[in-house]
């Protein structure tokens, strides 16, 4: 990917580019040297999962609150009273929802390459499918010992 | 979602649909209740990674190997000689990937539901872009101690 610079205005004081060598995007961020951050987001006894276009406004907001850019999106609808599948594709990486709502249940994901903050997605998360709970693990991917 | 009864062809020996009660869409396999399987996948010394085309074929192969249904699919080229992102939203859920073929890295995930098997898609990705090395890690989705 190319964007790894990230956009302007997130919190980049503790990321560093490399400064010499064969160009990359790859960052380094508190002495560790990753792609990106992936997080996998479990949303339960959430409300308006099948509600398409609540779906798609609410994780567009998400995405943007992380910094992101967005470059497409794609959503579909499974059916009356079934659930929704999306993705947004960011200059970043992607955000995708696939929503069960006779479960009140949603798997999430949230990757985010460079200055951006997946965690700052949770709030527009939190407020638009009001979740009982949330479950959270993080990968930061591309994560090596490599120089 | 509505899709996980999943596609006719895989082997679903192991798979129980519930049989009472309201109806939902989760699986029930080798005692375990949950929605589906997410698969996080890193290739490293990878190869032909700023290849659209490429890319996209591989993927979309990858994809109908897990036994998956292709609703929809968007892939993103960054520039000559830069990185590709691309999804494909599943009737079972996604595949992603993003590539930095300046370090020979891409960082995949696969998340699908139902009777489909997300670790058939390896085969491809490794005959596609002949890594030299592939972590894996693995999500069971909405995984719950729920009846």
């Amino acid at each position: 990917m190319n964007a790894l610079t990230g956009p302007d205005t997130p919190d980049t004081s503790t990321i560093t580019a490399p400064t010499d060598g064969p160009k990359d995007y790859f960052v380094t961020r508190d002495g560790v040297r990753y792609a990106g951050a992936h997080l996998i987001i479990d949303l339960w006894d959430a409300d308006r999962l099948c509600d398409l276009e609540h779906v798609d406004r609410v994780l567009r907001q998400a995405a943007a609150d992380t910094g992101a850019t967005i470059l497409h999106g794609h959503f579909h609808h499974f059916g009356e009273g079934c659930g929704v599948s999306g993705v947004l594709v960011l200059a970043e990486s992607h955000v995708s929802i696939h929503t069960w709502p006779e479960r009140r249940y949603a798997a999430l994901d949230i990757f985010v390459c460079g200055g951006c903050d997946p965690y700052a997605a949770l709030p527009a998360l939190r407020a638009g499918f009001t979740p009982g709970r949330v479950q959270l693990a993080e990968h930061k991917r591309g994560l090596s010992d490599a120089p």
